[in-house]
């Protein structure tokens, strides 16, 4: 545990750290799995893996949410950082940078395996931790940005047509969508996306 | 078996038939998990049922398709008609009466846990077979309608943002899409499926 390391530089969030974070790591795990998402908390996932609750944020500085993410595979992904950088461009065109955001996140190596997981746990009983984690992480974060009295409508259709894309990219892999590039799936979903968000429904 | 009985008015595609009629939807579960959407046929399933191919066609006039409907559990709904119905009315609306058709469908009353278990099995390893079932049944026949190059792509976007609207509503039960009415979702989905089909992409 070489806790002295460079402290500047951390464009992803999270420290390398050796035996210590796969620690934190499999007690998040078990933590979400066993009290759900809104219930499990760092301090609780700190005493599961017998250390400092302060450990588990130099690690992990994305909280809980990052937890979640790493805890379903993706070490490196923030979703706060993520959704902070979909938003910083302005509402115009948020929504082609929104499916933009997703869809380069989901398409990295391993992804549609971690998705195909997130679908497996939510089929089969987790479906409470995937909705308080979408919940509390992305669609609060996007609503915040929406002055609108539909906005709870609006961030639910937008969760909506972006999950529908990934389970046709990753689980159904309904041609073309599940092979055609990025950029075309931008170009026809991030309309559809930006009129949920700020178009008239 | 009371095969003399009315022929003439079968609104459902289905007609009732006890013990000869459950032995078939069984032995059809059997087919698809086994053998696959596309590998599976009325020759085979008759055959597991010991029964005559006919007497699988008097039941369920639908086919293969009703055949699969029937085994995910609804008895009473022929995909290939549904279709028929929505698309009898013309292009220009034809968005909103595909949201209509199929929310109704899934609403019905035992909708919400049939399509967990459509859910389920994708997610489960059995996602070629809801993915041939779809191809075939649901994309193939939509894809007739339209003319353009990019049909494929259009009903395939389509695809993905009704089963996100499913899934939100019936798996995550994303509020408020879980509880909205029919109606509500009918507007706000309504258009974004009609750009996919008939809009420019």
């Amino acid at each position: 545990m070489s806790e002295a390391t460079e402290r500047a530089p951390r464009p992803r969030g999270r420290r390398s750290g050796g035996g210590a974070a796969d620690d934190i790591v499999a007690a998040a795990a078990a933590e979400f799995a066993e009290r759900g998402y809104a219930a499990a908390s760092v301090r609780g996932i700190a005493r599961r893996a017998g250390v400092d609750p302060a450990l588990v944020r130099y690690y992990f500085d994305g909280g809980k949410a990052q937890l979640f993410a790493v805890a379903v595979g993706r070490r490196d992904v923030d979703p706060a950082a993520l959704l902070a950088g979909v938003l910083a461009g302005g509402p115009d065109d948020v929504g082609r940078r929104l499916v933009e955001g997703v869809l380069r996140t989901w398409d990295a190596p391993g992804g549609r395996e971690r998705f195909r997981m997130v679908m497996a746990a939510t089929a089969s009983g987790h479906d409470h931790l995937v909705r308080d984690f979408l919940a509390s992480e992305v669609l609060g974060r996007l609503r915040g940005v929406l002055p609108e009295a539909d906005a709870d409508l609006r961030v639910a259709l937008v969760a909506s047509q972006l999950a529908g894309v990934l389970v046709a990219r990753y689980v159904l892999e309904v041609e073309p969508i599940a092979s055609v590039p990025v950029e075309r799936l931008i170009d026809t979903v991030g309309p559809a996306v930006q009129r949920y968000l700020t178009g008239d429904l």
